[in-house]
This record gives C-alpha cells, structure tokens and sequence, in this order.
C-alpha cells in the first residue's frame, strides 16, 4: 500500500513525517500525470502546489478551517487527500470528479471555483462569518499571481482589514498565469522573486545584531533602509498598507518551511495575513516544467508529453483569420485576457507583437481598454471566452455597446465547453447579448464560415460578436481563399423542405443537416436554416418561412430565456404569423450544463442531431424508431 | 458679460490672467449651484472639480487631448468650458444637457461615463491608440479616489506601463466616494492627506541641502529614509512599481500650482504618469462643503440648501423593512456597495453598525463577499442599484445562482430611473437575471409588498433578487404591520375581468390598474394580475388566464429581449395555448433610454398607462379616443 491510499481523510497526513511527506508527493505527482494524460486538466498549476496543499493540511483543520482555492485547477492533490482518490480516474468524466473544487463533491470544498479572482472575496465573508456566528476557523484563500491581477481580487484586498475573523490568503507564485503574468503587479512579485538571494544574506547579518536590542533596533532600522533604497520594501508597504501582516517570500516546494510560516499565523487574530509562497508550475514532471504555458490544460493524448494537433480548431482558424486580416487591414489589433494559448495566438503574436494585446486575467479592463481604443479608429478584436467574457457585461452595455464603438468580441467556448463544467459551459452569451441596444450578435456555422465573418465584424464598425464553438467541425470543412464581407443580418438557406425549418446557429446547423437526412426517410420535408445572425434577425426570411412550412423549429446551444428561439417567436406572433406557422424550440435547459464529454453532454441535454429528430417527429407524429437513432450514430 | 460667458471655447480660456481664473471659478460655481437647484444634479463632485479643470484646459488642447473623466459627474465645469453654457439649464433635462459626459454631446467629451472606474482603461487605450496611428496627443484621465477602489482601476493601473502612448491619471482624491471611502486605499491616501505638514516643513530643510551636490544626495537619501521610516515613501514607491512617474500630492484649488505640475508633465514620453490632487467636494458652497454626502446627487428642491423629505421611497421602506427584519433575525445582514445613501441606510447602519456592511465602489467583492458569507449561514442582503449589479452578473452567475446560495439581490432604480439616464436606467436587470438557473427574480407592485417580497427573500434561502423602482409610489399605500412570507412563484389577481389580462410586474400593475378604469369605460373587461414573481412564473394561473381571457397583455419596464413576456409567451406557446389566446407585451425598445423625468420617459418609450390603454384599444379595435387620453392625466 502506498502512503497516499493510506490517507482517507486529511487528518492522516498530520501523523506523517517529513520524509513521508516527500514521498505523499511524489505520489500525488505520479497520480496526477497518470489520470490528467488520460483525461485532460490542469496539470502544471496542480503540480506546483502539491507540497503547499501537504502542509496546509498538516497544520490546519479541513474542513473545520475553510481552504478556498483560486480557479481550482492547483486543487487535485487537496482532492486527492479529502477522500476522493478512489474517484480520481473519473477526473472531469461525465459523473466523475470535477476538475475545479465543488460544494457538492465534498465538504472540504468550502467554495466553488473555475473562474479566476473570486477567492480572497469568498474568504472575506467566511472570515466575517466566523465573527458574526461567534465561531473559531481559519478562512484561507490560496491566489495565484495571475489571478491576483483581476481586478476583483485587488477589490477584496483592499476591503479585507475592514472585516473580522481570521483570514490568511496564501499568494501562490509561479511567475505566470496561464500565459506569463502581465503588468505592474508582476514586477512587484519578481522583484521579490529575483531577491531572495539578497534576503538570504542578510540573514547572516540579522542573526549577529539580533543577539541585543540596540543591534535588533540598528538592523530593523538599517533593513528599512535598503529595502526602501532598493524598493524591496514594497510587498511589506504594499501589504501592510492593505492592513495585511505579510510574510514571505517562502519555498512553496519546502513542506518544513511552509509548516513553520503556517503554524506561526495560525490563530493569529489581529489582521488578515499574506503569505508570499514561490513555487514552480509543473513542478515535478519535466515536461510540464519546461512548458507550463501547454501543459496548463492539456488535452488528452496517449503519449504524454506530445499534444494533439490542433489544426482546425475553431480557436486555431479565429487565430489564422486574424493574421489574414491584420496583414492587409492595419487598424485591426487583438486583445486577449491571459488566453493566447486558448485562441491558439503563439504565431499571432510572432507577427504582430505590437497588435496583440495580452493585458493579463482582467476581461474588464480588456473590454474598456478595446473601447478607448474604438474611439480613435482603431478595430479592436476582443478575444475572450464566452463564460470569461460574463466578468465585463457592464463595460460591453456602459463603455461599447452605449457609446455604439466598434469593438468586437470573438467569443470562443460558447455554448457546450465540455470537460471544464457548470464554470465553463458558455451557456449565456447570446442571453446576455441578446437585450443590449446596438450590438450584433452571430455565429458561424462552421470554421470557413467564422472567416467570413470575423471578416464581416472587424468592417461593419459595429459592436459585433462573434460566438463560436470549442473544438473542431466533425467534418473537414473547404476553405474559402478570398475572405468576404456577409450581410449582416442575412441568414443562409441551406436546404429547401416544405414541412418544417429548422433554424439554427452555430454548431447546431451541422446537427441539424444531419437530422434532415433522417427526416427526409420518415418522409418530413426539411429546410436548413443558418441563422448565423442571432442579432438582428432575417425578418424577411422569417415570413417566408413561415409561409412555405408547417413548424419552425428553432435549435441552439444557449439558455432559453434571451435566446433567439424567443425572438423569433415573438417576432411571429407580433407579426400575427402564427395562426399559420407553429413553432417549438431546442435550447440548454435551466441548469448548470456538467462536466463531460461535449456530445455527451449534447445529448444529454437535448440539442445534438438526435434531439431534432425526436422533436421533429413528435411535431409529425412520425415514430421515432429504434432505425433513427442508429442511423444518426 | 461675466468672464464666464466669453469662453465660447477652452481655447479662450488660455488667455486669462490667474485672477481672472479665480473670478471664472466663482462664475462656474455659482452657476452650477443655481441650475442644480433647479434641476438636481451631482452638484458636490463638480463644486470639488472646478480649479482643476480650468488649469487642465489651460495647459493641454481639448479635444486633441483626451480628456477622460471617471463617473463625469465631476464635469460640469468641463461643460461650461465647452460651448455648452447657454443649454447648461437644460442639464439632466429630457432633451437637454446630460448628468454626464457623452461622446454625441460633445467633441470635447472623449469617452461617455456614468459608471465609476472605467476611466483610466479608456484612456490606456486612448493613448495606445495614439501610437498606433503615430498621432501626438496626451490622454488624461480623471479618477476620484472613491472610484479608484474598483477593481477595474486596478486593472488599468497595472495594465497601464505596458501600454505605449502618453497617458495622465489624474487622481482627485477627496476623501470620500459618494459616501466615505473605505478600505485599505483609502488609509493610504489618507497618509499623504494627513502629512501635508510634513512635506511643508521638509521644504525649508531641503531648499539649504540642495544649494550644493552633497546637500542634495545627503537630502535625498534622508528624505528616503524618513519617508520609509513613516511608511510615507508609500504612493510613490506604489506608483513606481506599477510603472507610473507620480507627482504630488498638489492642492487641487490652486490654479497655479496645477498649471505648474501639469506643464511639468505635459509631453512626457517615458512613462504614465499619476498626478495626485488633493480638493474638496463640494468647495466654494458651504451647505455641500459640510454634508457633501448628502449633496453627491442633489434632489430638486425650492431652497438651495434644503431637501425633500423622502419618507415613503422604495429606498427608504427598503432600509426601514431591513431594520424591522435584523431585528428579528440575526443571520441576516446588509451589504452596499458606496450607496448607503441612496438606500436611505443612515438609520440602519446607526442601529447595527456590525451588520451592514460598506465595501466600497467594488460590486464584484460585494456579491462574493455575500456568497462567502452564506456558505456559513448568514444571509446577506446585497443592495445594488440594477444598472450598477452589471458589474457583478459573472459573480452572481458563477459564485452566487451555481452554488445556490442564499444571497438576496435588493435591486433598487429597476426600470426607468429618469434623469440620470442612459447609464442609470434599470433597463436590462430582469433580461440578464432570468437566464441564470436558480435564480428567483420578484418585483413589489408598491412599498408595502416590497417589505413582504423582502421577508420572503430572507427566508427563502435561494438566490433571490427582488428589484423595485426608482422613487415613490403614486399614491400612498396602507403599510402593513406583520410582515409575511408571500408564496414563492404565485400571482396576485387584482382584478378579473374576462376579455384582457394585463399581467404587469412592478411599477408597471398601478399602471395597469389606472388603464383598467378607463378601459372598462370603453366596454373592455380587464383583469389586472400582480406578476410579482418574473421568475418562477404563475404556470396554473397563466393557464387559467388563458382559458379565460381573449386576450394577455405583458407590460414591464424591462428591455424585451430575455423578459417576462417573452416568457409567458414561450410558455402560452409550449404549452399550446396560443389557439386559445392572443398575446402581446409592453417593454422598453432596444434603445437605451435617454435621460429626463420618470413619466415622461415612460409615456415616451410606451410603457406607461396611456399606452396599456392605447395597445388594448387597438387589440379590440375601440377607438382610443382624446376622451381616454385626458382621463389619465
């Protein structure tokens, strides 16, 4: 038996020795590369924080004591040493365990996670609950540096000392966050990271003045000196001015080291408490190590240690359309929030290291930053996932959408994301661009067609977004070589039936054209509809449709509420249509879509080819056979 | 002719000797005083801003440079300088001057504002922009302190030395937001707002060091090293690291020693640089010098100086029903985000100063923070205005509505809030709640249902907004003394009748009980149904409605799109009861609505009594005679 399947619950680490200890990581280490090649995840970020979750859980008491864990994905060993090691093969499979920390999974996840800069917040308020509820624990808040540029962490700093309770927020840092960590804060932390050699000195120096209190007060004084000479006194100001104690910077690989900081706060009840913690991403496992910014979420694939190519991709095609467009079109610049890697930019920003902007993990100041920008002629492309893109609603309403500037929004992982779950799912997009005056909203059908329009966007001066699915078309797609301008608001017939439309966007056209090789043997009648704009919509389609079919039905991978289904209906009855067309929808149900498999979860939750078939029979009161299903396989 | 009405442009202003400044300041003020008596008016703000920007329009070239003030309150002087004096009375007007800066007001408006915090990512991307069009101009933006504690200035900070361009941050450090500043941030200002006396007296010391080349290293080394003994080497230490040149602090009332530190600075290339301004809200006006909380927004009234009683707002049965509830209850709690004010709180925070809870202008740490406290019990009540809970939509979707958890959203200024316009109006809250699973989304019909809606949410551990309308009901409304818990997704029928339903949430039902008395006159049998639950809806009663009525009519002061009647209109057509009913909605237009008085915006955008009326008159083809149209008024 190993040590790690003797651990069942977090107290059995604390009997442990040191040496153990070594060796828990290890085997965590070796745990974690086997299922995450397997399965997919966040390798590197979990690697680098395994001796940090070892000591955390040897010195305070989940789940008395509340571990909130920024984003999550550093997580696995807490979740290997909470009882869920059994599990921990089903990792981000359907049913199995989530790759972010869940409330539902266990009670050691005293908060949910996946997107970045909510952590300290979170602990804030279970910090104050303690005081209100009169309880004794310990709120503490593991943030990476790369999370700790989003501004919403920096609000949760600066309100920490106004509230009680005990609050500790161990700040991870590994030099970058899914890309290399942007900014100012970053220069901060490598000052300190850069410097540890110099605090190490100085040690030698303490220790002999330290032995009388004249020699502590000229050290002290002497120390506040240089480091204000050097401007290494900043994280001490920095934090204490934020009415945080600091300590730090600690090895985050050193389980002795981490124990003594730990156990030297713990109880501390005076003020919140900053631990500055250094560790290494994708320590342990080479590969990783070398490359961190890939092996942040890695694929599945059977050698670990190489990836899948990724040609095809609907983020690689966004990322070659760019280039295209950039070449001949010199206003046009692109903005990511820490996703370069996500929108597969690596060769993007190669050739226009001045026209990509990474300004780090703050989608808020990424889509303000593109409005200055739209004010002065330039055409920003926002390139920001679907659920990151939630974080700066207010500034696309207030600074884009208002001022009517010519941002536009590349919003790739929308609709079903698949094994990253509930945080992940972009479900809401067109729901909450849908009601906003001004914008223009669609979705190309397939990875030519997201040319096209990217194409459309970037000259319609217009705010625009572009939504687009993870991953790949299921089928090659031919490349058009000329990129062409598509008018908007315009929809594609794709197909000519006489009973039923179905009206889709995005990836629900190619399930919806397979459907209709199916419908046509039942003897339905089918058109195909690319709705590939979402907003506005083609009114004038819409009446013929309505005119030359029995049912309009409507497919689409968003929540229903906001959707376009809901236009559209409301359009026909508005316009009185429908005593001659009836019309039914296909949409996410409301809930939070899982993790899993993105056709799974797409048949799960009814809006893959086989949904539309069975809605389409019942409209007819065809049967849907046994034949049907297995024809769409 | 005042000095003021020569300035027909900023460039006149150039040409003005200091004392003429002076006189010009007075001119600004007394004016600002006497039309924000007239027409309400963020008046403290402006009073506080009027040196500063004078001494900006001297030394830099609107609009070549970009002037970019945060929130825009503070701009009033900034319109008087800018061609816009003889309409200055028309301020927040319907048809008049705007509360804030916009870009179609003016070309001297650079970037619209209304939300605080956005000011400074605008301008980064102003002056990125200008490198890239290879331009020369210097953006400046103008940030208070109390907006400086969003988290999206942070962003912009830290993003801001990365960007190219010349950029000025201006920082207008008050000392307060709209109430106190809070948190960390604001003990750092108050450092150097507290030590003016110290840099004062350095002074002398420093003009004998620096009349030689020793003086000054030996002044300047003990000048670091005093500064970093009293933690004041802090803001500029600070600045530095986040890539900025800083120079201050500087008495934001004297023209002169504005013009010098903006001449020191004008055309400096290297870096961002941070001015830091010390004024005083509300200056040159003694009421709102010494209650300048209170004068942030000031209501119309007949004496300068005085102000309505508001007894009988929604904002005050809010905070009195919260009292009557904390009283009660111990777990709940309030949580404002700066608005303590504007939800009439003062009373409440007196009676429980360690319940209620003001992070500050930071919407995003205020939901998650409330999320952290609920994990342990407590229920938190977050009041934010619906325009200003934008900001937190990623927050309440992922940390809140995912893990169910009990945070009460009180969405005070739903719907139309009139003259602060298209920043302020609550026109979208209901589209991008609806859509998020677990919510449940209600709306008083008046103040007494608010304080049952209110008991309900508390006790209803479920994420649960309850959104209510800007100012008073119309008439006054019985209060009762009990409150009660009110069934979760069940209507109210006010009303039967048996030809039209309107079924109206909010604000909205007094509008449809008056449009049922007229349309009763005209033969029409009304039914009016309180929809105080948009979400669950009334699924039974919404099938007797059906069954019992020609026709539904939806009427709500929400942007259509992702609507209650888009719903019940999904629902009616689901499940298929369209043959049996017609049905049509009144909703705001996809249009952002323009500033100006509450009724008037909603008789012009169609969603008042009148236009019920005038929508069933033509459902039932009865003439919607003048006869009608006086009975409403």
């Amino acid at each position: 038996m190993t040590i790690l399947q003797s651990i069942k619950e977090p107290e059995d680490i604390k009997n442990l020795s040191l040496k153990e200890c070594s060796q828990l990581a290890q085997e965590l280490r070796d745990e974690m590369i086997t299922v995450t090649a397997k399965n997919g995840g966040h390798l590197a970020s979990s690697l680098g924080a395994v001796e940090l979750i070892i000591a955390l859980h040897r010195i305070f008491d989940s789940p008395k004591d509340k571990f909130i864990f920024d984003v999550g994905h550093q997580a696995y060993a807490h979740k290997l040493l909470t009882g869920r090691q059994e599990k921990f093969n089903t990792l981000r499979q359907h049913g199995g365990l989530s790759g972010f920390t869940t409330r539902e999974e266990s009670e050691h996840d005293s908060f949910g996670s996946g997107h970045a800069s909510n952590s300290v917040s979170a602990a804030v308020g279970m910090a104050q609950a303690a005081d209100l509820n009169r309880q004794e624990y310990t709120s503490i808040a593991v943030i990476g540096d790369g999370s700790a540029t989003g501004g919403m962490a920096f609000e949760a700093f600066n309100n920490a000392s106004s509230q009680k309770g005990r609050l500790i927020v161990i700040l991870n840092d590994n030099g970058m966050s899914i890309s290399n960590t942007v900014g100012a804060l970053d220069k901060l932390f490598a000052n300190v990271r850069f410097n540890r050699g110099y605090y190490k000195a100085s040690e030698k120096s303490r220790n002999r003045l330290y032995t009388n209190k004249l020699g502590r007060a000229i050290w002290d004084i002497g120390q506040k000196f240089k480091a204000a000479a050097k401007g290494l006194v900043m994280p001490t100001v920095l934090w204490e001015q934020f009415g945080f104690a600091y300590t730090g910077p600690i090895d985050g690989h050193n389980i002795a080291e981490l124990e003594k900081a730990f156990k030297k706060v713990k109880g501390y009840n005076h003020k919140p408490v900053l631990i500055h913690v250094i560790t290494q991403k994708g320590k342990g496992y080479e590969p990783a190590e070398s490359d961190a910014v890939h092996f942040h979420g890695v694929p599945p694939c059977k050698n670990p240690g190489t990836c899948d190519d990724c040609n095809c991709t609907y983020s690689q095609m966004f990322s070659n359309t760019m280039a295209e467009i950039m070449r001949q079109d010199e206003r046009v610049v692109a903005i990511t929030a820490a996703m370069s890697e996500g929108y597969a930019m690596g060769e993007l920003i190669k050739e226009f290291p001045e026209r990509v902007f990474d300004v780090g993990i703050c989608e808020q100041h990424a889509v303000t930053f593109a409005a200055g920008l739209a004010t002065q002629g330039i055409v920003p492309v926002a390139a920001i996932y679907s659920t990151f893109l939630q974080r700066a609603y207010d500034q696309i309403v207030h600074d884009v959408a208002l001022q009517n500037l010519p941002v536009v929004f590349a919003i790739d992982r929308a609709g079903i994301a698949g094994d990253d779950g509930r945080t992940h799912q972009g479900a809401f997009d067109v729901s909450y661009l849908n009601h906003i005056p001004n914008m223009i909203i669609c979705s190309p059908k397939d990875v030519n067609e997201l040319r096209h329009l990217l194409y459309t966007a970037v000259n319609s001066l217009c705010p625009f977004a572009v939504r687009f699915a993870r991953g790949k078309d299921e089928n090659p797609v031919k490349i058009d070589n000329m990129l062409q301008e598509l008018p908007i608001g315009k929809w594609e017939e794709l197909q000519k039936g006489s009973h039923i439309a179905i009206v889709a966007h995005g990836i629900c056209v190619s399930q919806a054209l397979k459907a209709s090789t199916v419908l046509e043997k039942q003897g339905i009648s089918v058109s195909v509809i690319n709705a590939r704009f979402i907003k506005p919509m083609d009114q004038e389609m819409l009446k013929q449709l309505a005119a030359g079919h029995q049912v309009i039905l409507v497919a689409e991978e968003n929540a229903r509420s906001g959707s376009l289904g809901q236009n559209i209906l409301d359009f026909l009855n508005t316009a009185g249509l429908l005593d001659t067309v009836k019309i039914d929808m296909i949409a996410l149900p409301d809930n939070f879509i899982e993790h899993g498999a993105q056709n799974l979860l797409r048949r799960k939750y009814g809006v893959d080819s086989q949904s539309i078939v069975e809605k389409s029979c019942l409209l007819f009161n065809k049967e849907n056979t046994e034949n049907t299903r297995e024809a769409l396989k």
